[in-house]
């Protein structure tokens, strides 16, 4: 593989970037021929032998990481990104258990189900196969290079990574164990390609590839993904925001209210299923907000509220229009006080982003309806926003989390990434 | 309704179309919240409503079709068009009885799957919901408006409805049939909107209403639906496409390979699933193509051949490699000879069009692999691929056949209008 990288550069070099692009797609669409028909033992031995080969390759990959690290530094790049920019040791390790995990996993690939007989004779049922090729764009955080590599490759798919241009050499030592892994199973080392030019281009021929990709994932900020989407002639799997809501229900139990309204905003603030605005039913709003206030002004969470919420917390900052559309992705938290279930359906419908939603609840008929009038990808009741996860939904691990309505919604996992076929069996049936 | 259909007309005579179809656009997203929450009896009672309501109202659409067909005639509308716009007594009685079937079906939403306790104490499951508002886009076919509708409001979701222009008499009057139905059901007479303006800017701006429309279905020629899937900025459900093709194995017995390969060639012409191309195994070719070349022959069919084929039949047509990506939707087919299974599947996956094959052979391995590695959308086993259609599957209805991979893929009825959402139950769980 040493010698194929040294041979896309040379490519590289010598063509344009579209050209780079067209056979690296070409190439993916190739390989994805046979990962689609290889069996579970094939792509396990697979994710196993890329884990062996990081594992001898560690300190190639944690000198190429320096390397990045510090031309990323000279170049000023700024201190949160150059955290994530950086490979320690543990994890490297991190990233070594995340292999055996998705090893671990169940193949979805070519399983066949609800195969029934038809009136004509025929046998019908659905096949699970994979997408086929995914391209998978993201910033400069090299573990998401296995992490995407091997649940592409566990579903049989190809894959073509484009990380961030600060990590090129750490993804470039991570690329090449990717492809002795591959090797060793007898897959195809260019089922997973790394785009190995820092040209930004590159992302422009990526999504328009629609002969060669067939869905693009992107990961990052949300910028990145709304450029991503608009000029994409390939679909997007997206995460765009995360405006989440919990609304405390005139029937909620006033322990478990406290207790989930304060989870689901401080367990982690920078994570997109954090609640991003509290709505409480009028009715118990003065028994409830004032305690939970005080537990949020002790862990350092800003408070901005309606008139009616501020009437019960002092120094509560008022809440303009422009609050109830914000993902803080930080310790602020938006508050409004409802009527009732009518009025937190209709805000959350109007100003959720469609990610999680919760209701803490004593109603069965609150529940019941909360369930199923708020689209959201996850609706919840009486539990923290925090869950909306693919470990913590036992998807295994996942790649994203959709806000989109098609195909995926909610966390994506190994399934996500699977699409279904027809299978049909017959015994020289003809249509008559 | 009939005040509400000249109020769009009095504003679209007023202003833009583009303020036009916004202002749909956001009726439609309204409507679709109630349509998401309706029960099953107002959905099916709408649909009894407005079967009755058109029958009440036969003068009058077969009036205004009387109208479209005159000025389509005039302006000279070729034969084959003015047949489709055509409704017949026969044609709207089939209308009637659409619309009793699809009341007839399961409603799939509002199902809850697999509900699972997970380790940290809540229950996760998904829940099958509506997509919110479907754009349909088709030719001059009144038949398809009511079908569509019907369609679109059994699986809970708005629908705006952009006909043909030459059917827009006979599309205004079914609308207004539609929309009493609604009303007498308690649902928004706005859940179903047809376009009322021929200006085809109308098209543009649907299918670039990503914050109201949630999915475009086309339906129509192919040139139309490339045209809708390159400028969309809503996901679109398209079929492309139907090269479909029968492959002949080694171990095909000869008499299910000659029904198989006859009928899928045969029973209908112009129809997406009907095979293009005849493949067949080089050991079996000399006994079982000449007498197939001779029924096709009796039926008319045009046969173009590669060499080793022509040597086989008497006045058979030199294949051209065009001859091997045609879709012809005309007596016509392309045969080749290939080695074996490799071959096949080689072949097939480079030109076939995803949508349906089928193998005809009597060796285990071989269907295995046949099923496995062939990238369609339907791949079938001694069958002919002519059963590739939502009824035959038991979908009930179909509002398309998907040659996309992403969301829906094959035969299109009630559940690919749906998608699933998570839901997750607790009794106060926080996240540690």
């Amino acid at each position: 593989m040493s010698c194929l990288v040294e041979t896309f550069k040379g490519i590289t070099a010598s063509m344009d970037v579209k050209n780079y692009m067209v056979q690296m797609g070409q190439r993916a669409r190739t390989a994805s021929r046979a990962m689609a028909a290889a069996d579970t033992c094939s792509k396990n031995s697979a994710l196993q032998a890329t884990g062996e080969a990081l594992d001898s390759a560690r300190n190639d990959v944690l000198e190429a990481n320096a390397r990045d690290l510090e031309s990323a530094d000279s170049s000023g790049l700024e201190a949160a990104l150059l955290d994530r920019l950086e490979l320690t040791p543990a994890r490297f390790d991190a990233m070594l258990a995340g292999l055996r995990e998705v090893a671990a996993l169940a193949d979805p690939v070519g399983a066949i189900s609800d195969l029934n007989y038809r009136p004509s004779g025929i046998q019908v049922g659905t096949m699970r196969v994979p997408l086929g090729v995914i391209g998978i764009i993201y910033e400069s955080r090299p573990n998401v290079t296995v992490e995407a590599a091997s649940l592409c490759l566990k579903s049989g798919n190809a894959a073509i990574l484009r990380g961030g241009s600060e990590a090129i050499h750490t993804n470039g030592a991570i690329a090449r164990c990717l492809a002795r892994g591959l090797q060793r199973a007898g897959l195809p080392e260019t089922a997973v390609q790394v785009v190995d030019t820092t040209d930004r281009a590159a992302v422009g021929e990526l999504i328009t590839l629609s002969e060669f990709v067939d869905v693009i994932v992107p990961r990052g900020g949300k910028s990145l993904i709304e450029r991503i989407s608009k000029d994409a002639r390939v679909p997007v799997i997206k995460h765009l925001d995360g405006i989440c809501h919990v609304y405390i229900d005139d029937s909620a139990d006033a322990e478990k209210a406290h207790r989930v309204a304060y989870n689901s905003k401080t367990q982690r603030y920078g994570t997109c299923n954090t609640m991003e605005t509290l709505l409480i039913a009028q009715s118990r709003v003065a028994e409830i907000l004032p305690p939970l206030a005080e537990d949020y002004r002790v862990a350092g969470v800003e408070l901005r509220g309606c008139e009616q919420a501020r009437a019960l917390v002092a120094d509560m900052l008022p809440a303009e229009e422009s609050d109830w559309e914000a993902e803080y992705l930080a310790p602020i938290l938006a508050v409004k006080v409802v009527t009732g279930l009518d009025q937190a359906i209709e805000h959350i419908n109007r100003y959720s982003s469609l990610h999680t939603d919760s209701i803490v609840t004593e109603d069965y008929s609150a529940a019941r309806r909360f369930l199923r009038e708020v689209d959201s990808s996850s609706v919840m009741v009486n539990a923290s926003t925090r869950f909306a996860d693919g470990f913590e939904y036992g998807l295994g691990a996942e790649i994203g989390i959709s806000t989109d309505k098609l195909h995926a919604r909610g966390p994506v996992g190994l399934e996500g990434l699977t699409t279904r076929k027809y299978v049909v069996l017959g015994d020289g049936h003809i249509r008559e």
